[in-house]
């Protein structure tokens, strides 16, 4: 992989690790006999489920705040998010003792929003369109002067996100892959960095609903497609890859694995069920694409990153 | 505490730990900010939930089955139980190659006796009823030659359990107090030879629903009270002490803490939701017991025993 221009390096996500160590868990690593045994294969969950603000989402957003000079720090940061990336960047400046701005669509669920004001945010409210939100926050950022720090398309936040593999990588020894799912590349490309750097020889693949399979088409066909009208129950990754994240996961990716929501939530249930870990459905889907071809890794040693577990548990999915 | 007869010390914890390492997870201690601020103190969540076969018992389970001399393991292994203790010892003795007669009432759910089942244990069936259980289970002893394991009432199971607390007092520096729940008070025991010995001066206290409040009663008064007739969602918490336990309990707890059925739901609503700690109700009795009355341990440094994780995900209690 050659990087371009600000193109997150592995130096980037060692510095991260060490910046963001005092704010973030070092989570877990867990297996599950019974699941192993279906699968064919040694699995190893990387809990992110049980990290801070419930997802991955606090190492990048961390890494981004606490990158910052003084100065800019003194104005604060602004986002788009109505997820787990809003909550984590609001927890993150709380801690720096600096504000945080949050453009969030008048349509989030109240409790999303109130765990984000939970955290001390400013939240602004726009309309629930693309448009709308752009210019939103254009406009917190040209009244304030705070740092955008985009949920993925940002090498702060690439970085902070490839620490996850990276303690994987030291906590498991000769593991032959590595598997993350795909939303907007963030999370796969910080582990493509780190995986490549720390473990060459092991696989990183990318794991995508089949509703939502863009970065699969993506590489497939060599150019970027948008991520058009998604359905799929893994909510958390409903979002296009940026040019940056297509390039990295082109560079580094084994190949992206799709699965369809019915395996998906069979993959959750099994992960709550066996496993005891209460993951979201996003997290579930590099699972889902073990079972659906055990072949592919039958007897290996495969690190799995179990992304978040921010669920609503009046609604599950069976 | 002045032990009597084969009452179990803590050099058979010591023991236990070493003897079972190989077969069980060394679990992982969680923590919650959220948690901590409603809670008004420092709680280290031992994930004994995602322990082999979902609970602590595969500690005593194990360290029972690999304590027996290679002429007793050759008769095999017996028990009643239609709960985790079962489907431990079926483990424990499926991993030493050697029989498991498993007694379960005939009402018994069919996905138990299908767990028990997997891990190669025979199952004999018998009435629901207490005489018909030990007629059976005596019936299976005169005819195998199979040491009967009692899931609390023996040196060896309540040595094993012991070693949770043992994992969790060197994995967490400083702490001035333990919280176990009670249900036969085989965990509970365990942690009091392995707590009075390793940190003196740490207050371990039980922690019992109002609907089951047998150990409570027993040491308010001295003397050993039946568990009878008891309702509480709780369900892992419903035995009755036995002349062991109480002894050992009365020597070695602060007290006991009882907490209703709804305060056990909303606690345990809180571990899955805050926490994303998927355990079952008799684990969030302590956390519940806290949460009851903050200023008993406000400020301090406390560890929480989470017994176990396997709940009905189609009958969540909320």
């Amino acid at each position: 992989m050659r990087p371009m221009g600000d193109d997150p390096t592995f130096a980037d996500v060692r510095a991260a690790a060490e910046r963001i160590a005092p704010y973030v868990h070092r989570t877990p690593v867990a297996t599950c006999a019974s699941i192993n045994r279906m699968a064919g294969c040694s699995l190893h969950f990387k809990c992110e489920h049980v990290q801070k603000v419930g997802a991955f989402k606090a190492r990048g957003a961390t890494n981004a705040v606490f990158s910052l000079s003084d100065e800019e720090a003194d104005r604060g940061v602004c986002t788009h998010s109505s997820g787990n990336h809003a909550a984590a960047l609001a927890r993150a400046a709380g801690l720096r003792g600096i504000p945080a701005h949050i453009v969030m669509p008048s349509s989030a669920p109240p409790v999303k929003k109130a765990a984000v004001a939970g955290y001390g945010a400013l939240i602004t409210e726009c309309e629930p369109t693309l448009e709308a939100r752009e210019a939103t926050l254009a406009e917190v950022q040209r009244r304030t002067g705070a740092t955008f720090v985009h949920p993925y398309d940002d090498p702060r936040v690439i970085a902070g996100q490839g620490t996850a593999a990276l303690e994987l990588l030291g906590d498991v020894p000769n593991l032959d892959g590595v598997l993350a799912p795909v939303g907007g590349g963030g999370l796969a490309s910080g582990t493509v960095l780190a995986v490549t750097a720390f473990a060459p020889g092991v696989e990183v693949w990318g794991a995508e609903p089949a509703g939502a399979d863009d970065a699969f088409r993506s590489l497939r066909d060599g150019r970027r497609y948008p991520s058009v009208a998604p359905t799929t129950i893994a909510d958390g990754l409903l979002t296009s890859l940026s040019d940056r994240t297509f390039r990295i996961l082109r560079g580094g990716l084994a190949g992206i694995l799709t699965v369809d929501d019915e395996a998906i939530v069979r993959a959750m249930r099994l992960l709550w069920e066996r496993a005891k870990l209460l993951v979201e459905p996003s997290s579930a889907v590099p699972l889902a694409a073990v079972l659906a071809d055990p072949s592919r890794f039958a007897g290996r040693r495969v690190g799995v990153i179990l992304s978040g577990g921010n669920v609503d548990l009046d609604r599950l999915p069976w």
